[in-house]
């Protein structure tokens, strides 16, 4: 479904396909007013900044442009300094919209859903550097933005934080860079150290500790998002959640999952799905994002229309404030209507509010029978009623609901050098089903096919059952 | 599940099996220490108190008591001065425990599961008043209260009220009867009147005027808690949603509806199933309760295994703060992640931060099939390892999994004269399934059956599939 976990709707598997694609910033530039086909928005820069990055791709030529990047992100402040975020900013640095760097000029545009199976993608990978890799122009020379009086990391503050993380205080160039650049190779900051913490009480020391001395410290997560939202702007700390990776329980019987904010997201499904759950989120970079991150930022991905969003699924946070108080709302009772839910607010807040240390989420049983059909659709109008039929017919097993254009499939065949699986068409569906029961489930979606072929809503399609099939298709679209 | 929507763990319905049942205070005064089967919190007595009220029934002798109410609610006041509540005050009155009214001093303790079918079971209705009903002792008189320094309604007031709502002022006493007390009828407020608005435009005219005239207001919706959350405690102008029941929009393809918050619930019911969708939510006070309430109280309900907390389901909100500002958040995108999620802060605040205008709900699919089986089971650990079981080969299609021990059963046969469908056992499961495919629901059921029965899980069972048989076993737990 289109703007609900939808991979066609965001713009990062676009840009593989269009090497030469130019990505502008203002609406007025766009070359073709009023055929945009989607937009989205993010709000972008990490902590220190309070902007938003919107999206846009044209229904004409069907390329990518970020539009209406750095405008001011309509959040109030009282939220802001409820928190007396002091340490990592949000006073609204001066920051006003520039021409954005054309793609030419960004050399390794990867596809984030290299982790599908083909070896035609490359792997997401959350370091962003190569020994090859041109420099990154620094975010603070590209963009007129202007240092807020926060305190230079000293010596004393080196030693400082060394005592307390023995041994895993980075302040080597080689290693910082990884963190001082995003994934996209977009923007970069320029931080002299990087701080790994195991624990919580070592961040809320930590953060203790910048607070007293103003110091700015930016979060950070796998580094694999495509907004420049996880890299410091400036000399921002940067204070990495990788070492905390421990899975604090799971509970086989309700599958309530509680561990720590670094856990990769892939090892975390790996981890529930060997004891028969899935985790509620399924993403492209599954491989290096964290599950902290997927939260701060708000996930959504490949699950979303089955199992809901984060704000359902996640059942509490632990979040280390930035003057070290440890908010505790890591309850693992699924439902709690106790008072004000004040872990929502993290969820979303990209690190704006707290850093988040801990997380208990609900993870739904591990279906056994999946399907994938790809369809053709005559029109637009047969997509929507296509997907009225198939909630339906299939209801409860129902997983994925997808579409894409006949210019999508043209730019698919003719970059990525796949077949279509079906006839051409002004429109194709993918629907995946998941169920407990595959004879029970085939027979669904075979009922669900033979109506809709037969009502003229699709015109053909075809069914995968076994993985690679199924991978090739997902791949597709 | 029990804590999960469980009507078993509410301490309503066990009210009228135990009619001379005490309804103690303080967590020491149980008399079975160590042997509480559950507890139950909510914030309690409306928007005036921070207080939470704890309900525990004991194991042993199987009565329910009121432990440890009136404890104050450990909520940051920062994010209640946030949106500078002025108005309703929660600037936290000056309350301490006393013993609670035993329930020989509360005559109608009518059942909230009326509206489940039997006729013995009377119907929940918002008004909890009759002619011959005693009088019910003034909160101000039975707790230590004090009242805040707010001013007084003068006939000015009730004037500017006029112009703003013309004909919807009501100072009727008879009238303001029904919404000074609450259902369970354990609390009494002494408010001399009763604001109807119908649109959020006289909400935030009414709100404006009470915050500079420094009037409390009680905002009020069924008035079908059982906490006392819903009248005021001393004379609060009660702000009623009754006539704010008007559904502003139903997207056929995507189940979302938006309505205003005095929607009837059971009335939204109806409404979206002859559409082909559900509400995500069930009560047994439907028939009274409105949705912009259900939303202030994070009500659970029986499809809460099913389709998760309205945290999830909820997409968005429109409220107005104590100073008359409109909040709109009404938005009705499933997937959005862009900065925080304010409206979640009103979920389940209980209209402490803002009175609750509208609403906007994602539905999901009706299902064309129930079945409901009743299960006796032999000890605990087998009702978990049921769950366990039916989760796996029901998967996609339960909806609902309740149990209750061998001495509730006894009360409900011995004070309600229904007799059990299964024979008699330590522990027994009601599992209710939910799917879009008749026989193969009914197939899943039996091959689910025929386990736990072979394996001992279940030592006895019946499943029911027509209305009359479900709604009396649904009843009858």
């Amino acid at each position: 479904m289109p703007g609900s976990g939808s991979r066609a709707a965001r713009p990062g598997p676009l840009s593989p396909m269009c090497p030469s694609t130019p990505l502008l910033e203002a609406e007025t530039s766009l070359p073709h007013p009023g055929r945009h086909l989607c937009s989205w928005t993010r709000p972008g820069l990490g902590p220190s900044w309070a902007s938003s990055v919107v999206f846009q791709s044209c229904r004409s030529c069907h390329l990518l442009f970020r539009a209406g990047a750095m405008v001011p992100h309509l959040v109030p402040r009282q939220l802001v300094r409820l928190f007396r975020w002091q340490v990592a900013c949000a006073r609204g640095a001066s920051v006003q919209p520039r021409t954005w760097a054309a793609a030419s000029r960004i050399p390794s545009l990867l596809s984030p859903w290299g982790a599908m199976g083909t070896s035609r993608l490359v792997c997401r990978s959350s370091s962003s550097t190569s020994p090859c890799a041109p420099e990154v122009v620094l975010t603070q020379e590209r963009y007129p933005v202007t240092r807020l009086p926060f305190s230079v990391v000293s010596e004393e503050d080196l030693e400082a934080f060394e005592r307390i993380i023995p041994g895993r205080v980075v302040t080597d160039p080689e290693v910082l860079e990884a963190s001082n650049v995003d994934w996209l190779r977009t923007v970069r900051g320029g931080s002299k150290v990087l701080l790994r913490p195991r624990t919580s009480q070592e961040v809320a020391h930590i953060l203790r500790y910048c607070h007293e001395r103003n110091l700015a410290v930016n979060p950070q997560g796998g580094n694999t998002g495509m907004v420049g939202g996880s890299v410091p702007v400036f000399d921002e700390i940067i204070l990495s959640t990788a070492q905390m990776n421990q899975v604090i329980s799971f509970h086989s019987v309700s599958g309530t999952l509680v561990c720590q904010a670094g856990c990769v997201l892939e090892e975390l499904s790996r981890y529930v799905e060997e004891r028969g759950f899935v985790m509620p989120l399924d993403l492209g970079a599954k491989g290096s994002c964290h599950i902290g991150g997927n939260v701060a930022t708000n996930a959504g991905g490949l699950r979303f229309l089955r199992y809901g969003s984060l704000h359902g699924t996640v059942l509490g946070l632990e979040v280390v404030l930035a003057d070290g108080t440890i908010l505790n709302c890591l309850t693992s009772l699924r439902k709690d209507n106790t008072g004000y839910d004040l872990k929502q607010l993290f969820i979303g807040s990209e690190g704006t509010l707290g850093v988040i240390t801990a997380v208990s989420i609900q993870c739904p049983p591990k279906p056994t029978a999946v399907n994938v059909a790809f369809l053709g659709c005559p029109g637009f109008a047969e997509v929507l009623q296509t997907f009225s039929s198939c909630r339906g017919l299939l209801g409860e097993i129902l997983s994925a609901y997808e579409f894409m254009d006949a210019e999508c499939m043209r730019l698919v065949t003719h970059h990525l050098c796949l077949t279509s699986p079906v006839q051409e068409s002004p429109f194709y569906v993918l629907i995946e089903t998941s169920g407990s029961r595959a004879e029970h489930d085939a027979e669904k979606l075979s009922d669900f096919l033979e109506q809709v072929l037969s009502s003229g809503l699709v015109t053909d399609g075809t069914v995968a059952t076994d993985q690679m099939k199924l991978k090739g298709m997902v791949t597709c679209t």
